[in-house]
């Protein structure tokens, strides 16, 4: 992670605390309606049926009752302190009613009401008008334009969605944050539907004042949140976003976030080759695996991620899992989703699969474990395959998959009981079950702290998302950067000014230089070493060589002159405006493996690298990975690591393995100086950078710099 | 599809119809039991619990009633005829009870017991009897060591798996065919979980006559089944299940099958390029697209798409997906998935974007179109957005997303109104929709055959299944073969006498020939072309650029001379044992894209064609596509569009587009070849097969022909 930034992360946040907001002694709401369908009538409705705990006060002066209760014209008027309002009353109101609330001593604002920015004009004014009393308040504001929050402890339903109606929402571990109320309400439907376990949850509409990061801080910090689900379209402070989850990985929360936009990744065009695939989408991608965070690619899988880790059982230590079933073919279906998600389905020892045998002959002993349906005529084989499997196997987790096993109470309760006792012999291990379960036997079950899916491919991924929040995070602090690195070009340069900038910043580069004319190129030959690679030296010609500006391998003065001669033609046929500084002589690098190493600006997250296998793999795969500078070699090394095309590196057909030491020495080098210069750089590219075989090192052969437009 | 094939797949099967085991008129049961929990009992305590409406005929000689109806002590005593058997006796009785049903005039029998291959010994014994018998007789057997069978409409329970009990099962459009009972039975709770209509369900076991061929024949000729579900474990006969999928596809059947065993794939090590990619999982998914069946991913997903597929509204005419939803979020949601999963999200027209923003000034208008929660306030926003996305739009389905409206029923019924309303005036239109909904609410909107998923993306990945199903596909025949095509080598030959096979069979390939000595390879440089490529030939060195056995770019004698001595150096020295036939002068190719084609002969599927782009793309990301040799040139087209790096064809980085109209004859040509030859062939490489640009056709660099062991 930006290791700069995230010690700030566990200091107190500068923005006072949102404790009022969730846990208010007693609720103004403005504009209070008679009629419990409207916008001010619902969350006095809901407040009143849920029961919440505290006095409920509604603020509408046309009214002495309202929904039963004694109705006041003002907050004034009230007869104790109330810390939280709720309000509901039409937009030209909202900055006098909140004014209102501040000069009252409530500590904390929901806005429900919308006609704000999002419909602009006046709006954006009021909006604006909000967030500048909240901040000289420090009242907390949420919205305007939202759906409100919920405290399931307290029964405290500050909100207008109908999927709150009748409250149906048991107390539990995940809180919720979601920018968009649309989808908040109706994961608030779904977290109904499966019986989850709900702490908090809130949107945060507008975001006048509190925003997603906030929220994340606030649970993060939140004991009774052990599962933080987020809904983000929009990531708007850097700075506040990574210091709210950087504290939410130090304090242990377990973080599985859904952002959308994915398919829009890359569709706009952009100067240079790395920074046309920074689409945003993909650098989230990245934020979200530097800190730790799991990101869904459907709201069942953000649902079956909260609910599993959401389990008082400890996170697997590792990625060895144990597949226990009673059919085979869903056993071999949940080995190829374990190893489509990167689970190792290690096998069984020799000997314990001997044992197996001896007790079951018919049984598949390796891994997947199958018990056949002989479980059910004998159901002391659960107990004893599942010691054997934690003790013999070693396993880390096990996902058992008893098919509809499940709707029978009778035999569901005995299993449970030999799964419990055998859990007590192993408190470290993760298990997960899957079996269509009956209400009754579910409820058993997850009373037990067992974790429960009906379909077994999902009870897979979750284990997955449990093994990646198990993984504990060695942080290398990024490298220093060199005392002599010389600062970015104001302008276009080059590509051997481009290198050498570079080369000062730490990262390797080939021998070379520019030389002025064919004599000058033969003795800069002579320097480097035969054999060498002419190219053109301009920094108006970023793609060299579409216009055949390469050539390479020559071997003696005359190729060198011949070639000189015929890259200046195609300098002047194919590039007749561009500035020629002469040509480069370079040295002739040994055979390596060409990769791509980038620097491209986020809007948001600043300064981002980029790292893929060769030119074609990024084009035709998108297969790169991205981080936010900077950062040590440990995320260096999980860049590597993350593209497909790493196999590359590992050496195929023959060839040695690659310096993968020196890659991520030199991708993290970079990332300090992009980190160190980010106003002032618009992109960098390295391409290639080659990877030489281990020992030997990496080398920019070709590198453009373009610097941010006005720095 | 094997053109050749499919042309017998309407024709009747060569054996016995399965009618008589799915529609009997009588059923007798061999060792039924009194005890309902038995494997004997359970079956007969189905059948008279469900209601199958003809007689049923307990056959135990032990006892003169069981389970309250009159038991025989053998067939020939049972008062009228039955055409069904349930054999429940042990196993070494089954074959004796079997030959009494024969001689009896059962037409169908169904042995549950097991015992047979499954354990080896004996009761492989007994399992070939079982099949020799069903051979003589033309009885139908299925199993022995299965789950029985189902036939909803009849209430007739041929089985004892415990997912039967209680019946619970509405009739419907989709029938399932499982190898594995343990599945077949996991399916079945699921299915009534899920309240889909069935209506045949079978497991084939231990398939001594019956297989999973056989059923979905019978599925495909059975005009109550609209869905064929299939779980296959390995395919046996490449022939009859070819004839059934094909058979299947034109009765316009829709088929979706889960086969696991993915992640075993390529596991084996094997003697060519090809054929180590050729794990036979590649293979089913070749043989898939081929006859146009589903292929999915999990268990939830299999039922997702037999559930979309089993409605009675009409496919949809193409890939063009409008996206309605109250909620932003989910919108962006469904668009990246759509976008993941090939569908078509395109924008509205500009001037219905206008009238929408006319009706309701914030909402989303481009596609997704966003109602936002105005929805509420507003109904007929409903109807009024779906007829301007159909008329204007054009879209060929509509996903919307009503969030959690589905939980109310006056909300939901009004919609449903509105949307049948609309669908009468464009009945060619599929719509599925996506909300939380009560049962009564799904009840009511499945009974108006809509199809409504709780979950948005799941919805979008069933559209994207239906539209493959409603893919019109025009078949090409496979082009003829060369009337002077060579037969393949019987013993390994070198790569010039490779390529001269794979040339008379219509491969271009690159001009050279074999030179003995260097004065031999100036005269066929001469010949050929300045420059030249230099390779060992040798029969012996598969994989020459790894003893660097390889020189390119010799542009006059003199390099040609320092060369030919360079690689004999090194082949003396590298490859000792190897027998030297000389060296190769070929034409030194222009540039094009690299691509690898094969051929691998499957254990099950014979000779299969493989297509990949170059080495790296093969084995970094496994981006390769099969087919079943032979076929024409649409189905070689649409491997090339199946492998991710067909962008690298279509011109990247100022290259011109690359012929794929000749790769495509190519590949062809080469199915053609391989099927004819399919049992002299082992595998062929070609690698690489250059792909020139546009209009200048393919030309095979280097081949290698492995012969099969003792063709």
């Amino acid at each position: 992670m930006p290791s700069d930034q995230s010690s700030a992360a566990a200091a107190p946040g500068s923005r006072p605390s949102l404790g009022p907001l969730f846990d208010p002694r007693a609720i103004a709401v403005y504009g209070a309606s008679s009629d419990p369908t409207k916008i001010g009538g619902r969350p006095l409705d809901f407040l009143k049926s849920s029961g919440f705990d505290g006095p409920l006060y509604p603020i509408n002066p046309k009214a002495a009752q309202i929904q039963g209760l004694p109705s006041f014209g003002k907050l004034a008027a009230v007869p104790g302190p109330a810390d939280l309002a709720i309000v509901a009353v039409p937009a030209p109101a909202v900055l006098p009613a909140l004014e209102d609330c501040a000069a009252s001593g409530v500590r904390g604002a929901v806005v429900l009401s919308s006609g704000f920015a999002e419909v602009g004009g006046e709006g954006t004014a009021w909006q604006a008008g909000i967030t500048a009393l909240a901040r000289r308040s420090g009242m907390r504001v949420v919205g305007p334009n939202c759906m409100g929050l919920i405290n399931v402890r307290r029964r405290l339903l500050g909100t207008f969605t109908p999927s709150a109606a009748g409250f149906g929402l048991v107390p539990g571990r995940i809180s919720l944050v979601s920018q968009s109320g649309a989808f908040g309400g109706y994961c608030l439907s779904l977290i109904r539907q499966r019986g989850l376990g709900l702490n908090l949850w809130i949107t945060t509409g507008n975001q006048s004042d509190v925003d997603f990061a906030d929220c994340v801080e606030h649970f993060a910090r939140d004991d009774a949140t052990q599962v933080i689900v987020g809904y983000l379209e929009a990531a708007t402070d850097r700075q506040r976003l990574f210091d709210a989850l950087a504290l939410a990985r130090e304090r242990g929360k377990r973080v599985v976030v859904m952002k959308v936009g994915r398919s829009e990744a890359g569709a706009q065009a952009a100067a240079s080759h790395t920074a046309s695939l920074a689409g945003s989408d993909a650098v989230y991608d990245g934020v979200f695996r530097q800190f730790g965070v799991q990101r869904a690619r459907s709201i069942d899988e953000l649902f079956d991620i909260a609910y599993a880790a959401a389990s008082p059982a400890p996170l697997p230590r590792g990625r060895r899992v144990g597949l226990l079933t009673v059919s085979g073919g869903v056993g071999a279906l949940m080995a190829d989703v374990a190893d489509e998600v990167g689970l190792d389905v290690a096998p069984m020892p020799e000997d314990a699969q001997r044992r197996l045998k001896e007790k079951l002959p018919f049984c598949g002993p390796r891994n997947p474990v199958d018990m056949t349906a002989q479980l059910v005529n004998d159901l002391s084989l659960f107990e004893s395959n599942f010691q054997i499997m934690l003790e013999e196997g070693g396993y880390d987790s096990i996902i058992a998959f008893l098919s509809s096993v499940g709707q029978v109470s009778t035999l569901s309760t005995a299993l449970l009981e030999q799964l419990t006792a055998v859990l007590r012999r192993f408190p470290d291990r993760t298990v997960i079950m899957s079996t269509l379960a009956s209400p009754e036997v579910r409820k058993l079950y997850e009373a037990a702290g067992v974790t429960l899916f009906d379909e077994p491919t999902r009870a897979v991924r979750a284990v997955a998302a449990l093994v990646a929040f198990g993984q504990r995070r060695v942080t290398v602090a990024p490298p220093p950067l060199p005392a002599g690195a010389l600062p970015p070009p104001a302008r276009a340069v080059n590509e051997v000014d481009a290198k050498a900038v570079l080369a000062s910043a730490g990262i390797p580069v080939v021998r070379e230089r520019v030389a002025a004319g064919a004599d000058d190129a033969v003795r800069a030959a002579a320097e480097i070493g035969w054999p060498v690679v002419l190219k053109i030296a301009s920094a108006d010609i970023a793609h060299k060589s579409e216009i055949g500006g390469v050539i390479v391998g020559l071997r003696d003065e005359a190729e060198l002159r011949e070639a000189h001669a015929t890259l200046l033609e195609r300098a002047r046929t194919k590039a007749p405006g561009a500035k020629v500084d002469g040509v480069v002589v370079a040295q002739m690098a040994e055979r390596g493996v060409e990769t791509v190493l980038g620097v491209a600006r986020d809007p948001v997250f600043g300064a981002v690298i980029m790292f893929g296998l060769g030119g074609v793999f990024v084009e035709a795969f998108k297969d790169v990975a991205f981080r936010v500078a900077p950062f040590g070699i440990d995320t260096a090394r999980a860049m590597i690591d993350e593209v497909k095309g790493r196999v590359l590196l590992e050496g195929v057909r023959g060839k040695p393995p690659a310096d993968v030491d020196a890659l991520a020495a030199a991708i993290a080098a970079l990332s300090v100086y992009a980190a160190r210069h980010a106003d002032a750089i618009d992109s960098i590219d390295i391409n290639p950078l080659l990877v030489l075989p281990r020992g030997s090192g990496v080398l920019a052969l070709d590198a453009l710099i373009v610097p941010a437009a006005g720095a």
